[in-house]
């Protein structure tokens, strides 16, 4: 068997054993092992978050990561930013007729690896097979459910003036990472950030219990994110542009381009509003855990614009930082 | 807008205007609303059963059903089986750049339609966009939460000689309907039997507290089902043909095209095993049921053939009912 045929996804006998040869012995784990239509996890007595993540990332495999990755984390990091402790996922796999079965196994095992990275199981799943030419290789359907932590943030309607905007590291590595992934020939000094966030919600929600919202900033970047959380307040959000941490390999990328850092993908990244008083108290816990080292504070709230989010220029005008729109880059993640 | 562009996945303004007047409106309830990355659920005291399906099905609609019906009732109805209420749903949506946004319409209506239908709220979503070529038009993948019922089958490991086989109607319609809408100029007398499960499951539970397994037989259909619950074990089944409600115009396809009606999707039925003594109750509580009408006791478990599924043919041979092998029906689900 090297490569993926139809009678993979058909249910019988060659379904069992890619299940049996594959996804079972690399995601190995009590609940999967039952081998149900569906896992039966213990009750809780904590609300749950519950969330699903579709990924069409081209190319599959990309400095930093592959689809596997990003599918494990951009689901767990999606309950982290509810304050939910990620546990338990699913995965539905659609694979092209003709997939080298390598790097199917590549993907699990690595969606395995970022499960142990991640601290959750893959609890249940469900393949399909679709013939050649009728989709892209694979594309990686991922859901989660998490507990709740006391605490959880209160929510984007909550923000108020005068809260400040932290971001926990360099943004736009992702996008900048697969934009050039994607030239041949281009080679730029960056990977992609994807990685779980959970350690650093965590020691953030231990440093306030005043966190208003949080994000990952994944597809539309920290520009979509911020916008999203005041669209429809009274709110707006002025940022100190020095401040937003971006390496010079993506701000190179973006000159060249004509990108917009802030509206470039990342996949590692966590972004909080938070009261103003406990801004530096959660600052400096996101600096003292991995990933978090080179956290900022790179706003704050204000009323001066209800439901914009702007930035001073050098010279002292105001430029608006707009959800983008058109195009962008297409299957970042 | 007329088509669906690449801009309607890049996370930007377009991706957002595309969930706020499809998807938002059309599926609203208190979850969704808020927009947030994952929804947050009650509490609840009872263990949960947590499930995925990928849906590829080629031709996105067909007599008696859609790809929408499809994933909110597949999704349902695996956890169903297991015993759990059906109450919380996923969407991951991948798209195909061109796709008709009247077709997307009428798919995310009729995944409405389903929901209301089986009981159920799909409380968080993704969706992307692939390139023109790079998926066949609609790609859905559902994750469903429920919470378990007490006297949650005990599970195919307690299976017992004597234990009785039912299914709650007849068998391929699914598979058949799927397999004519492809052939051009064919038409059979026969509609999909996608529905939701859960009313025969809630009306079986109730009738018996000794049933060993449930399953909604769908890829591979009833000879799959019955061959993965026995193939580890020391009993078999011995069917009798007779007893297996099939349609005459899905058994005449069947004898046309060399098919096994015992090979081909259900997306609406129950295949039962219990305990001797309950079958009769069973039975007579699954026809009280809308879709169990022709619920039919179709076996027996013995230990003939340890591992094996087979039937008596007329002249009193022994025929094996095997689990189907090669490429069968691809993209019927």
């Amino acid at each position: 068997m090297k490569r993926i045929t139809l009678a993979h996804g058909g249910g019988g006998r060659v379904t069992r054993n890619l299940l049996k040869d594959i996804f079972y012995p690399l995601l190995d784990n009590e609940y999967l092992r039952g081998e149900t239509d569906a896992a039966v996890l213990p009750a809780s007595d904590r609300p749950l978050a519950f969330t699903t993540d579709a990924h069409v990332v081209n190319p599959l495999f990309f400095p930093g990561g592959d689809i596997g990755r990003l599918a494990v984390y951009g689901t767990a990091n999606d309950l982290a930013v509810m304050g939910a402790e990620p546990q338990y996922l699913t995965l539905g796999c659609i694979i092209e007729e003709g997939m080298p079965v390598d790097d199917l196994k590549r993907v699990v095992a690595s969606i395995a690896d970022a499960a142990r990275d991640a601290n959750v199981k893959v609890v249940a799943g469900d393949t399909k097979v679709v013939g050649t030419g009728a989709a892209d290789g694979l594309f990686l359907c991922s859901a989660g459910v998490g507990t709740l932590l006391p605490h959880a943030p209160s929510g984007a309607q909550t923000i108020q003036p005068s809260d400040a905007v932290i971001v926990s590291g360099p943004i736009g590595d992702h996008g900048a990472t697969i934009f050039a992934a994607r030239q041949s020939g281009m080679h730029i000094d960056v990977i992609s950030d994807c990685a779980p966030i959970f350690p650093l919600v965590q020691a953030a929600m231990k440093a306030s219990s005043q966190i208003r919202v949080m994000r990952d900033p994944t597809r539309g970047g920290l520009g979509a994110a911020l916008n999203e959380f005041i669209e429809n307040g009274s709110v707006s959000i002025e940022l100190n542009a020095g401040a937003i941490p971006v390496r010079p390999a993506v701000q190179s990328l973006c000159d060249l381009m004509g990108f917009e850092p802030m509206h470039l993908a990342c996949e590692g990244r966590l972004v909080i509003i938070v009261a103003a008083e406990d801004a530096e108290a959660v600052l400096q816990a996101l600096r003292s855990v991995k990933g978090g080292e080179s956290a900022a504070i790179i706003g704050r709230v204000d009323t001066a614009h209800p439901g914009m989010v702007y930035q001073r220029t050098p010279v002292g005008g105001k430029r608006i930082v707009d959800m983008p729109s058109g195009e962008l880059l297409p299957r970042i993640c």
